[in-house]
């Protein structure tokens, strides 16, 4: 692996809890793996990159895709499931690749990035990158368009993430890896027909209102107000909407993991609510992070684009 | 059916969104259903039950469970996901009787729960009871115990849930329908060896920090100091905590939705952070807001609960 090392020293996850340390064992509940049950660091040393988006079937074929891009032995068809046992996340790895799903808004990608992060601290990992590869609403921009974000922004367009320890407010940077992003972007002009742009994302806790949609159960503003907040948003730099960038920007910073947010665009909510795409044009969409962030890790895996079936050794 | 008429007049759902009227077509689409692809009066009109919890799984074999129960012909083994074609939620029906996954989180249940009620409203559904039965960390009560919410806290232990509007925060109620809950709790006395109660249930936006655990990859707090908060949650009448039920209370008392929240808590957090209980035994807790469910609605349908395979004949 390269220069992962602007947040970290030695490269290590940084785990901020004095508590741990005393613990006999640690049940990663929601990941259904423990420091007692399971061997982590010979089930996980070798990880590199850490790759997450919502939607579970995504990420399996993520996974799928990542095996036959690195050249694998196999179909990558029979991947299993390492998070089997519990249906909150799915977790595959392929080489030195996990793909993992987080669900739906900043609680659900809290719970697992919060056991993810334990899980590569204890298996002892070293200059990981974790990438969150996702759908968003675009602003301003052509649906399809791949939208690397610099900084994720709260519903104020704020750089910030607010989080509730114990009763009290914690507010948290939400900056995000300049150079990754812009290697990302570099990236990107390699592929053909492939529109791809660095900017803010913002992240809310709502699909509807909190997004300014007019389709909700509930609605109380007009599309006058939607639309002056949109391009307020816009005027401030942002460029694509989604649910999970600010919490997943913050916990990472934190932890010393070099992170990413590469979100497609299924509609420029300038125009319009709902995502009316056909269902191929929407899956065509959603594979464009996923071939991204596959030739990105290849470079970085010193695998040349062109080669097709180069064997990796790494299991 | 019978009383369900304590908010809505004519027991139908309230859709406050003037702006539905003058679509053309509603794509729900995190539930994969369409005004114009579906006959959404036809699939769901007759329902009177919603059930919804977080684990698509549990939410399944809640659907088979139901369909045994009311003694529906066939074993309920082939049940379909009314979603199938989107990962992001699972739906099965059970004669009268909805059972749909959530996911985790508010963010997550919110956009469930709007996509849901305008369902309801499309399918002209009338007199609908909607149940979230869900799992919780108990506060001072013994693990297995179930918590029917009489009013859902946040994590100042107000009853009250705020919810961004394009950037404004409004304050919305959470309070839970009163007799619904003391209804459930009758049901529960009449199921041996099934200890219930009826608190409040805080809810949070986070499982680790927010819900004072020490256990999390990151903890800034003292034993001392969660031990302090979770006791002042206690005294303030919290009896369990988990991360759905001020958005699901506001959302669903806004359109007129009779609604409740049983959650059996998986342990008691004032001993401890880790769920460490034998796979069997959470999976009997787990069956537990299913079995007094299930006892519930059989009440209101009119099956007799010694009945055993009673023909029940909506279908």
């Amino acid at each position: 692996m390269t220069e992962t090392t602007v947040y970290s020293g030695n490269g290590l996850v940084h785990i901020k809890n004095p508590h741990l340390d005393s613990m006999e064992e640690d049940i990663l509940y929601h990941l259904n793996l423990g420091t007692k049950t399971h061997n982590l660091p010979a089930m996980f040393g070798d990880i590199k990159f850490a790759c997450i988006g919502g939607s579970p079937n995504r990420m399996k074929a993520f996974a799928q895709f990542m095996h036959k891009e690195l050249g694998l032995k196999g179909d990558g068809e029979d991947l299993a499931d390492i998070c089997a046992g519990t249906d909150r996340y799915v977790m595959y790895r392929a080489g030195p690749v996990l793909s993992i799903s987080h669900g739906m808004g900043i609680p659900s990608i809290s719970i697992m990035l919060h056991e993810l992060i334990k899980l590569l601290h204890y298996a002892k990992c070293q200059d990981v990158t974790i990438i969150r590869i996702g759908t968003s609403g675009g602003l301003g921009i052509k649906p399809g368009t791949v939208v690397i974000t610099d900084t994720a922004v709260d519903s104020s367009f704020k750089p910030r993430f607010e989080q509730v320890v114990l009763d009290d407010v914690v507010v948290r940077s939400t900056e995000l890896d300049k150079d990754l992003a812009k290697e990302l972007l570099a990236c990107s002009k390699e592929i053909p027909d492939f529109p791809t742009l660095i900017g803010h994302t913002m992240c809310t806790y709502d699909f509807y209102e909190g997004q300014g949609r007019l389709d909700g159960a509930l609605c109380s503003f007009s599309s006058e107000k939607k639309l002056e907040y949109l391009k307020r948003a816009y005027n401030a730099g942002v460029r694509n909407i989604e649910m999970e960038s600010t919490a997943f920007a913050a916990l990472c910073g934190l932890c010393g993991l070099k992170a990413a947010v590469v979100c497609v665009a299924l509609l420029d909510r300038l125009e319009g609510d709902q995502i009316q795409a056909p269902h191929e044009v929407l899956w065509e969409y959603q594979q464009r992070p996923q071939r991204l962030i596959a030739a990105f890790i290849r470079k970085h895996l010193g695998l040349c684009l062109a080669a097709g079936n180069k064997l990796f050794s790494t299991n």
